[in-house]
């Protein structure tokens, strides 16, 4: 998995220099049917990707939030050119770039680069959760305490309203919603944030594969909204990541407002 | 005022590398009575500001969030030494430094600045606003179009619930909660962000003064939770800071969820 994890890194450091190169431009029109956003830096580092995969593991098959190379293949490269696009656009520095190796499902290496930071997050299943080269941990936060940080993700039509959710947390909690559930998940992974509610369904495994595994390699918890584990090959139901200790009682909450 | 600005923006560079300088640090127990946080940064620019103020311009007065020196002057110098202290403590590079020079409650001098992206927003009352010298403008979107940013704070305890005009907003915009209300309106002045709904009141007038005349000079619109001009010399009551375009609707959505 070291050569993947390697192969990963290079097609991050490319993706971070086009998000930097490009970070001040301006965007207009760049809306997909859904309304959500799409510029042509996302698709040409999708598209860097599906080719460096062709050149190295041509079997290998290619899941991209903007385009797909599907070869059968059960191992699967699971990538969001950039998380945060939105926020790529509006200028703000917080967007990632994100790539998992997902194989029958499972990660078995993440990779997730700030290039605002230049911080290099990296995992292979049962290693340990690194940023660059430093291994890293979730903070031991409960929910209730100073300082417990839960971030969100909501947009309209979203399957889940975790705007309710928040709500009925606040009380226990400092919001917020930075518009890259990626980078939300790299600080609960350096133990900066504690919680992040993520309602994505279709493509959303795009968004978390490689931060589930990084969460999870620095000892935290990630389920779907229902409180279960959750394959990385397919659409997901929603996310709840946590540094792992109050993970059953928000998704307690959770559940009032949702339908199995 | 150019005398002011130039002040201004001396405490805004000192205060943008003291930013900078202690962005990696670890902070912990650093919260208020309130819940919020607070750092030896944050005091440590207020402090500064006041020294400089009183060997500058003696008979001034100074609110800052952290440290007050009233002097009974008209001439009052209202500053957030860090807009978002908890993302700043968060490693999350969105916090700005915020000084304005408000003379009898009408900000005449505002000064924002983004150490993570060197970005320096300026206005003089009258004079339109800029960023790093260049006029800057807000955007032409109004409420519903693709794109139509709509930031906002909430936290718990806050006096307005933002996050129920936000649900009802939903359908009309993209929302997110960056955790600095100051940096948001840079966003609104540039032509990025369309709008904030800010529920402070105490102390909000630090937070958001020098944003209030930005937001302005750029073209934009800043009111009360009721739609009213208000003073920044002292505690205010909410802000919804837009483009300008759709700011009565806006309003009246505020409106349904508060009571004068």
């Amino acid at each position: 998995m070291n050569e993947y994890l390697e192969f990963a890194i290079k097609i991050a450091k490319y993706a971070g220099k086009e998000i930097l190169d490009n970070f001040n431009k301006q965007y207009k029109n760049n809306f997909k049917s859904d309304r959500t956003i799409v510029t042509e830096i996302d698709k040409k580092i999708n598209h860097y990707l599906i080719e460096e995969v062709s050149k190295m593991y041509p079997t290998h098959s290619v899941i991209g939030e903007e385009e797909v190379n599907d070869n059968k293949s059960n191992y699967i490269w699971v990538c969001d050119p950039i998380d945060g696009t939105g926020m790529f656009t509006d200028k703000i520095p917080v967007s990632v770039f994100s790539l998992a190796l997902v194989v029958d499902g499972i990660v078995e290496v993440g990779v997730v680069y700030d290039p605002y930071l230049d911080n290099m997050y990296t995992a292979i299943k049962g290693q340990g959760a690194y940023c660059n080269g430093e291994e890293i941990h979730v903070n031991d936060k409960h929910l209730g305490d100073l300082g417990y940080r839960l971030n969100y993700e909501m947009w309209n039509n979203a399957k889940y309203p975790t705007i309710d959710i928040v709500k009925e947390l606040l009380p226990k909690v400092r919001i917020s919603n930075i518009g890259s559930v990626a980078r939300s998940c790299m600080s609960i992974a350096t133990g900066n944030f504690s919680c992040d509610l993520f309602p994505g369904t279709s493509h959303g495994n795009c968004d978390i594969a490689a931060s589930s595994l990084i969460v999870e390699e620095a000892g935290g918890r990630v389920t779907n909204f229902h409180g279960e584990k959750q394959l990385y090959d397919k659409d997901i139901d929603g996310a709840i990541i946590t540094n792992g200790i109050s993970h059953n009682e928000i998704t307690e909450v959770v559940k009032k407002y949702i339908k199995k």
